[in-house]
């Protein structure tokens, strides 16, 4: 567990600062990445601003393995999550042969022409490696370790299955769950004693409400099955009356 | 603009980080926010760790008007942010009569007993004012600019309903949106246009893909409403073929 890549999320978006649209790739991108054992430890969401950008980024890719960005890659004016994270490894940047020829490609098969505004989504910084967008052409970026993709959630899926295979995982983080109808209140005491005796297994509770019915879903994780199995199975006999 | 308070939103939950849950909070209440005239400028998912937890609020706090936190005030092992926000701001903290009372008579009406688990959830740092909590009757807390509240989304929903009224907004931002049907590629010049005309309006391009249909919701903000109402009607001019 402690020697899981680690990762951090990084969201650009006033739509989602502002309550306008619900952010869907983190929740999106938090599962493959426990899927893939890369220990999401943070996720950001922050204003599309030039150095706000540039000195998060900076931040997060000196203390986590990977860096995903969302958001503001397209081709209008308040795009600027490229030239940012240019910035942010003082890399230059320009429209690229590369990626210049990819939306030749793209707009010359739909009969469009490739406009000074398209030509924006062909700014990529010199030293990145391109990100496939199977969706609609235009491609993201890796930067050092950070990985830049769109912000439309169908867009983003696709990049993230374009460069998700390239990463290295560790063992993947394993967790079972067991509901239990008790307030998390007469769930404490015992759940605390089998945490204490299990330290290789994280147990977190998770409180509902629903329909007036108080209960917690407890989640039991760790990268060893059978310690796994074990913690698992002591939880199921002690709250046997209540799962 | 400039005269908005500010906030960030901070949410403590491995099961988000993890994938396992999606979190709801944070769309809730920067929807809340805007309506109030409150700038949400940052929203941060961090780890359930005392001292992340402990350092994230101390320098959100120094940044921002208002924190708002969401999690980790229940009654189990892993229900640490009263603690590490009373860290945050060096204030003691210990069980408190105020919020013991609370939940004696929350829990004699329901004919159950005040545990030791359930004592912990009275567990209030010294300065702090309490948050009420319709749904669970476990209060929240507000210290310094920081009001700590549940992650259950019904109980965090009923805690901002208790708060919000008691925060001094601005003039709420405004704002208006039009459906473009045009590649986000087309829309790019015109809209770069229309954004340098009118400085004090904020114009934002947020794409989309439906059914294979490229199109961009074009949101158009400010205080104004008659600079905004002027901003939109040049929008639609320029864009009366395709809205």
């Amino acid at each position: 567990m402690t020697d899981a890549p680690t990762a951090a999320i990084l969201i650009i978006g006033d739509e989602i600062l502002s309550g306008r649209t619900r952010d869907a790739n983190m929740h999106y991108l938090a599962g493959q990445l426990t899927e893939k054992g890369i220990k999401l430890c943070e996720v950001r969401v922050i204003m599309d601003e030039h150095e706000r950008i540039k000195d998060t980024v900076a931040k997060l890719s000196k203390t986590y393995t990977h860096v995903f960005t969302s958001g503001g890659i397209g081709p209008t004016h308040d795009d600027i999550t490229a030239d940012a994270v240019a910035a942010a490894f003082d890399d230059p940047i320009d429209i690229r042969d590369d990626a210049r020829e990819i939306l030749k490609a793209h707009y010359e098969k739909s009969g469009s022409e490739l406009t000074a505004a398209r030509l924006r989504m062909a700014r990529i910084p010199d030293s990145a490696s391109l990100i496939e967008n199977p969706v609609s052409s235009a491609p993201g970026f890796t930067l050092g370790n950070v990985h830049v993709m769109a912000g439309v959630p169908s867009v983003f899926q696709a990049m993230v299955a374009s460069l998700l295979p390239q990463l290295t995982g560790s063992a993947p983080m394993l967790s079972e769950s067991l509901r239990i109808i008790l307030p998390e209140s007469e769930i404490a005491e015992p759940l605390g004693v089998i945490a204490a005796k299990y330290p290789e297994l994280s147990f977190g509770s998770y409180p509902f409400i629903t329909n007036g019915v108080f209960g917690a879903n407890i989640v039991v994780r760790g990268t060893d099955p059978v310690m796994l199995a074990k913690g698992v199975s002591d939880l199921r006999e002690i709250f046997a009356d209540s799962a």
